[in-house]
């Protein structure tokens, strides 16, 4: 952990001073994306020291062959990792004939970063004395477009500061890149074109076995001291999979030299593949007739749109302030919800760990976000995303011995195909379906349009259900159902009976999906024939489906008042975390890996998700009593588990837990909590943070098609506020000790709950509770 | 499976006619090893098509990288690996100038193969027509010498069959050896020195990280026609790591040209690692002196000795009879019990798989048949073994979490540490620590020898006792001690709760150390005072331990009336396997793990193999119970699984049962049940074949200092018989149908119990009962 590394600003991310240790952690935390692609905040110019090397495509990717130590039967083949795309920032700088590296200047001084989230921009500059004396100011803002998110631009600006210089600008685009995280040290990318004319270059490279094309282009123009020089590179360096310029600056003492990039991929998944160059020119002819400042000026009010529906507000507490920002831009940078083939990825375009993109995160904390802060098409192209992986999902269940249309979505993916191959996880951690069915379910709850159902869902659903009814054995012992050898969301459990909250989900799975394959059959007759005619689905099955559902066993302690989160759970020595010796954490660093698993230590919510998901198949006392029984055992090594633990307890009204739990969510990365951020973000449980403050402490909750509240605020806060989509409408809510204020952007008026009073808010009416 | 492809013989092994798919298969069946080295029956002279390279040396080995889809805390970073050892025996043959190769020869005739097991020798005859026309007949024959574990010989013999031939000897020895079996494809051995001089060469070479060092020699003689030319190598080769000579001999059609190759390994286990090429210079001096023929008849000899006391006599059945054979032959082959640091490996020397060379067969399986067929001294030596390993086991347990000398031995190693990567088997599969426990009381009941306790059992007993204590937690739930969190005997089940055979092997261990540190503190005070001096053991620990052992928790169904795998293990779907759809089987081949590990079905002997170790705190009734319960659901897809079933089928009077388990058992590779016998032998589970006929069939047991037979025959025999070495007496059974008769080679006469009622054998005197 490391509270001092960044400035606290409301609305920038901001690092003062240089520090060759902290390079790699910075890159991350100043990463750039536009949802179609984004990088690292590497260094345009050459860097001799450490430093982890990230551009990355959205849906691109190549599957790495499996390692294992010791192979099981359903393994998968290949894994499909994110892709380490062909580098089109770099620009090398020569002045006075020395290159320019940070590692080996003799000064830099007044070294500062800015990740300007408000504006959608990041900013360098410093000031370097170089080894031969020559001493310049380096001012560098790159930006990944929201509005042609093909196009990144980065404009590079030195000053010579004691004398005139003579400054070399060598930008480059090179397709030889290598991922940091292979499993087998093979090449990903194979050239296919380079091309340049003019200002202009072109390499065009395909990925090994996936075959996707994607060209990379730059263009650069010269100014000096703004005005622009009409030069030609003097020089051309063309390889295979590399064409680097040479522009020379002749610049007097005080005299800006600046090189204009700009830059991207146009890829096959967007473009006919053999268009891919001319693609590339139409998005350099479009830009550069805009010009650079009309570019940044789009950006600005690209991101300005974002914040007026996304951004929550927090008075009183810089920090809070700056690390929710930091989630909520870094969420939009990584999905903005375009395109159903995408998916939001554990670490985004800031890394290449955990190798797949989509894991239950995106159902379980990622749709509430999206749902709440963009336009419903968003949230229904992340559900239609697993629809479309249906095929896949059944043919994995085939593959684990399950038949008749079972399904079994993977638990890391890319393109429905699995990406994991530990047994206790990618075999056993299936309550990953239950998230997908269960996003199916908000997505109506929230949204109010049921349409997805007929249209999609209901066959992701019985797919989901066959799974469930099939996975479940009778036990003879007990004349219930059970749902043997799994691991919950707790993964420090593996290989477990009846997990609780498994079965609870698998339960209300079945359920849901006869409810919806009752309405459907009713209301919309049409769907409901063809997926019938498709499915193949008989009264019979549906009996057993029923026969399963309810008579699903639950283990559950008298004693305690509790379910217990599996079998056995009351056989361990159940001694709170709270008793651990500091010096026992985090326990999976710490711990061997039987020693977790027989101890009671939680990782992140488990019995307490599903009392988050079916909050109102509880009391209030019942959560209490799971909270009070389970939370002091949960370490919460997980980036997911403080989110829903803050929202719960801010629901029994103790606020203290709910703040601290918040604390470490919302500046999990900003203060690197886990001295990993330097392998890049954690990006899904940024959703996480959003929900503690609209769900934790705004109460905000869906109920027969209606909004309710039940505001709190930690005391630490003077005020905030945040906004909701709901149904077509902002909703602005702020909310300060003394009085929560709605008011509603729309033209409808809306009857809200706040602490089960009806509130009536008219449109562009304040109304103060 | 393969029945018809080695021809019946009592005392051979016979493979008649070449077949290239069977070339790696026979390699491994063709295995010879004297204790110390060993190899595949891999050809002498060049061959082009598939073949499987293995020469081993016992105690060399090499820790390998460990590969692993996901670190887990607590995994070995390396793994002691078997080591494919520098080639001698290579000798490539030229025939009127063309490279003999069974693969590229016109026609291969009279193909033949046989292994002696009666003396000791492997050979291999053929007549070839090359490419060239020339026809020659070849025979060959190839021993490891018993009487000089250094000494390695072969006589390679050729003869024109039309016409005369030059014929061309190219012996060589060659440390550029890789292995099959290797996780990151490095290379093994450096090159140290390379010498030659007259018809001898020297090779030494070192391992890479172990640095052991190996000389590998050779020496060649010629003969013609049987009379030796005394010719020296027309030309050498040298290179790095390897010599190659070559001899010219013109031999008149029918006259016999042979190369007698004298060829092995000094290595610095044993000697010096300066003087390795001097003691080689020894080793082939005094082989020089005695001769080819002379050396044969040692090899005779010495097996004949062994055969004396190990043999085990089938009448009427001599496949069964081969079986048995093959299997104490391989034992032989692999282990002679001369030295302390080696031991019984799963492949011995025939392979590499497995990496490591000891697992708890040795003491589960292997001890019986040793301490029967050997002196004391051997079995001793491998309780040795574990003594040795003490520190290492302590270490281990230490890096899993476990504390003041607790001591947790390795699943499979070679030195002591480690050598295994899924967290389930390494961290979990601790009933491993009983059997090594069982075995110091085993040998003790055999041989009534009680010494090897206070001397260096008891710290081993108290190092894994104090292990037991600390693993076993207390369940306030059910107030009594639990060890959660294992893998059992049966290896389809893992991380499961309290495994009855894990609970019940640790309270007895536990009582046991007790008993055994209350009779050394009375009998042998010296001992006790040196062995508390360094363990640190007092009153309240025992007190502890006591307390773990008689509260023990053990799963119990009073509906079925046994002890239960483990607990919840009634939840399962109780489906007995003979309703297994046989393209369902083997199941570790057609399901996926989820599946398998959900299934009731059990891998091997796992509650029955608690009721085999301690058949005498059981009923009979209880036996009967147990097995109807636990047997129907085995799959027996270890080889270590049907000796324990064929034990206790014949202990309930199931002869036709324990017929069919002994033959699955005795043929396992011979008729290559499996498909795999070319990775090599399954050298362990040999001795559960020899414990199915001596503890099974003829019902030998060892109570109160006394020998008890319960003689049965199968009816498929006329007869069997088999020796003991019971206190340094050994005792002949024969048993048929009508009557069981012993003779009796020592001094002492000896009361033996058959089917409870005593039996007087007086020295060298005929009894029948």
């Amino acid at each position: 952990m490391n509270q001092d590394y960044i400035v606290p600003d409301n609305w920038s991310i901001i690092e003062e001073g240089f520090d060759v240790e902290r390079v790699k952690s910075s890159e991350s935390l100043f990463s750039i994306g536009n949802g179609a692609m984004g990088q690292r905040a590497n260094f345009e110019e050459d860097y001799s020291a450490d430093t982890f090397q990230g551009s990355y495509i959205a849906g691109i990717y190549y599957p790495d062959k499996t390692k294992v130590g010791w192979w099981k039967n359903g393994y998968p083949e290949y894994f499909a990792k994110v892709l380490n795309a062909p580098n089109w920032i770099g620009i090398g700088i020569t002045v006075n004939g020395e290159n320019l590296d940070l590692n080996r200047c003799k000064e830099v001084n007044h070294f500062r970063r800015e990740l300007n989230m408000k504006e959608g921009w990041y900013n360098r500059s410093f000031e370097a004395v170089l080894q031969n004396g020559t001493a310049i100011a380096v001012n560098v803002t790159r930006f990944l477009s929201l509005v042609d998110d093909e196009l990144g631009t980065i404009k590079y600006e030195i000053t010579p500061l004691k004398g005139a210089a003579q400054i070399t600008f060598n930008p480059y685009i090179d397709a030889g890149v290598t991922n940091e995280d292979t499993n087998w040290e093979e090449k990903f990318w194979q050239p296919v074109n380079v091309q340049h004319s003019g200002n202009a270059a072109y390499v065009t490279a395909r990925t090994h076995k996936t075959h996707f094309d994607v060209a990379t282009y730059m263009h650069n123009s010269i100014q000096l001291s703004g005005n622009t020089l009409h030069i030609s590179p003097t020089t051309v360096n063309a390889g295979t999979d590399k064409v680097q310029f040479m522009y020379d600056v002749e610049a007097a003492q005080g005299q800006t030299a600046t090189i204009i990039k700009l830059g991207g991929y146009t890829v096959s998944l967007n473009h006919d593949a053999n268009n891919l160059v001319d693609a590339a020119k139409e998005v350099i002819n479009t830009a550069h007739a805009k010009g650079y400042a009309a570019l940044l000026n789009e950006q600005r009010e690209a991101w300005a749109k974002i914040w007026e529906m996304a951004d929550i507000t927090i008075d009183g507490d810089v920090k809070a302030q700056q690390g929710i920002r930091f989630n909520i831009f870094q969420l939009n940078q990584t999905y903005l919800g375009k395109d159903p083939r995408l998916n939001i990825g554990p670490k985004g375009f800031t890394g290449e760990k955990y190798g797949g993109s989509t894991y239950w995160d995106t159902e379980a904390y990622c749709i509430p976000f999206y749902m709440a802060t963009k336009d419903q098409q968003v949230a229904r192209n992340l559900l239609t995303y697993r629809y479309e992986h249906l095929e896949k999902a059944i043919e994995n269940a085939q593959k684990l011995g399950f038949t008749n249309g079972a399904a079994l979505y993977p638990m890391v993916t890319m393109n429905g195909e699995e990406c994991h191959n530990e047994w206790e996880i990618t075999f056993e951690e299936i309550h990953r379906n239950g998230a997908i069915a269960f996003a199916i379910y908000n997505y109506h709850r929230f949204t109010g349009n049921y349409s997805y159902i007929p249209e999609k869902g209901l066959e992701v659903l019985i797919g989901i259900a066959r799974f469930w009814q099939q996975r479940a054995n009778l036990s003879s012992d007990k004349n219930q159902y059970m749902i043997l050898g799994v691991t919950g969301p707790n993964e420090y459990e593996n290989n477990i009976n009846n997990n609780f909250y498994t079965n609870y989900i698998a339960k209300w799975c079945i359920e849901y999906t006869i409810a919806q394959i009752a309405k459907v059959k009713t209301d919309y007759t049409a769907d409901y024939n063809r997926i019938m005619a498709k499915v193949n689905l008989n009264d019979a099955e549906l009996q057993q489906w029923e026969k399963v559902a309810s008579n699903m066993y639950f283990p559950y302690s008298e004693k305690h008042g509790v379910y217990l989160q599996q079998d056995g759970f009351l056989d361990k020595e159940l001694i709170p975390v709270s008793e651990l010796d500091r010096s026992q954490r985090p326990i999976n660093q710490k711990w061997s890996w039987d020693k977790i698993l027989r101890s009671p230590y939680i990782k992140q919510a488990d019995v307490l998700q599903g009392f988050y998901f079916f909050e109102d198949h509880f009391t209030k006392e019942q959560l209490e009593k799971h909270f009070d029984f389970y939370e002091p055992l949960t370490v919460h090594e997980s980036s997911l588990s403080p989110c829903v633990h803050s929202i719960q307890a801010a629901v029994l009204g103790r606020m203290e837990q709910a703040y601290t739990f918040y604390l470490r969510t919302s500046r999990l990365d900003l203060d690197d909590y886990n001295k990993e951020v330097e392998e890049g973000l954690h990006i899904t449980s940024m959703a996480g943070t959003w929900m503690s403050i609209v769900e934790g402490f705004g109460g905000m909750r869906v109920k027969d098609d209606t909004l309710h509240f039940e505001p709190k605020i930690p005391k630490q806060w003077e005020g905030y506020s945040f906004k909701i989509n709901f149904r077509n409408q902002i909703l602005k809510v702020a909310v300060h000790a003394a009085a929560t204020k709605f008011t509603l952007e729309g033209d409808k008026e809306l009857t809200v709950f706040v602490n089960g009073k009806p509130v009536r808010v008219e449109p562009n009416a304040l109304v103060t509770v």
